[in-house]
């Protein structure tokens, strides 16, 4: 498969056409930005630990009955997608407040939240990601309301998923983010899964193991990054998940 | 009824104990402000209008099944109200597009929202009165489930009936902010209903009659809140309701 022209930039990605109709080639650079992009480095390895991470998370949701855009690896660090007709939102799910909502509303950092908080932002660099409610979201016409609980209802799941497949290797799944697309009409999972998206804790020390480790100049980011994926891709302690 | 201690205040109304047991009065004062306080003023007159227009609101939802604090008018300017336990929530209904919409959103001003959209924040200073969703709400145990969708059906209730008097007067209703609260356990509306916290559009000029006059430097605050209310008090032009 060949990589055609760049039909999207993001902050740490680039999407490409490629030679096969509806195939993209989603590209894991090694920038890393944070607080919406004032923040900017390049850490050599990066891009290649999030794409692994991703694909890794994206075959095992896929076995576990959750529609994704994900085909294959082409490289250590480009995956192969659908080509979804992506829907501009950001779908938060947190287990524990930490980040944001600590800063925004009067949670206590590490407060667990049972049930999980979905949360859902405008996907928009112009507007800085306004966070949404469901009146606006159908008001604005970015889904449907059937669209709109079935993203719920997969958002919740994934979180069951990976919460569990961290638990067993020792990560709390703190809080991460998903995008979503349609293809064929269908809502399927896109983006990435990785320690740019997830809020990972180690279980025991409460250490981060994700953009935190960068955001908040926490240390050796590739090292964190290198060690969380090696733990993740790793079978865990005690056997399954 | 004899005003006693003061036990809240707020940036344009203050509440005192009074001698009667869960009576309390609200006093609407001449202070208006906007933009979070940055811009204040005091504006002889003010405090009138809105008590005002805010006793004639509560009267007409009460007679249309509306629970509400209100008691009634002590003086010019003060309600006697309920003594509710406040729920620290703004709940603002919006049937057309219009200020911070339009602003963090991709929402033309003027825009039609059909059904009505509702939007939520946290009642606070400190915070800013950021926005919530229902999960957040859920989270921060502010209210139960049913104690939310029960203050969403009031809410929406109440637009109607606002919507459709005000129509009759040759005003647009383009959105409103609520506050709720408890008494003996039963959600009841609160706060108070008013030029200050109303928008309102003259239907065929499209002019301000609310404090936008005064956010947006619009002309004369108290010939508009003055002339508004002697509209809303009225009789329509053509009868009913």
């Amino acid at each position: 498969m060949r990589q055609l022209d760049l039909v999207y930039e993001g902050k740490a990605k680039s999407v490409y056409r490629s030679d096969e109709p509806d195939r993209l080639i989603m590209r894991f650079r090694d920038d890393i930005t944070a607080f919406d992009g004032e923040k900017k480095d390049v850490l050599s390895g990066k891009g290649r630990f999030n794409a692994e991470v991703s694909a890794f998370f994206f075959r095992y949701l896929e076995e576990h009955g959750i529609p994704t855009h994900y085909l294959g690896l082409i490289d250590q660090s480009a995956m192969v997608v659908r080509n979804l007709e992506m829907i501009p939102l950001e779908v938060i799910v947190r287990n524990i407040a930490a980040g944001s909502i600590v800063r925004r509303y009067p949670f206590k950092e590490g407060t667990l939240l049972d049930p999980p908080v979905i949360m859902i932002d405008y996907k928009s660099d112009v507007l800085h990601d306004p966070m949404l409610n469901d009146d606006l979201i159908l008001a604005l016409n970015l889904v449907t309301r059937d669209e709109l609980d079935l993203i719920k209802a997969i958002a919740l799941k994934v979180n069951e998923l990976l919460s569990d497949y961290l638990d067993a290797r020792g990560i709390t799944l703190v809080d991460f983010k998903m995008e979503f697309g349609r293809r064929d009409g269908e809502i399927c999972l896109g983006d990435e899964i990785s320690m740019d998206s997830m809020r990972l804790w180690d279980r025991e020390t409460g250490r981060s193991l994700d953009k935190d480790v960068y955001r908040l100049g926490k240390g050796d980011v590739i090292a964190a990054y290198a060690d969380v994926a090696r733990q993740i891709l790793s079978e865990p302690a005690g056997g399954a998940p």
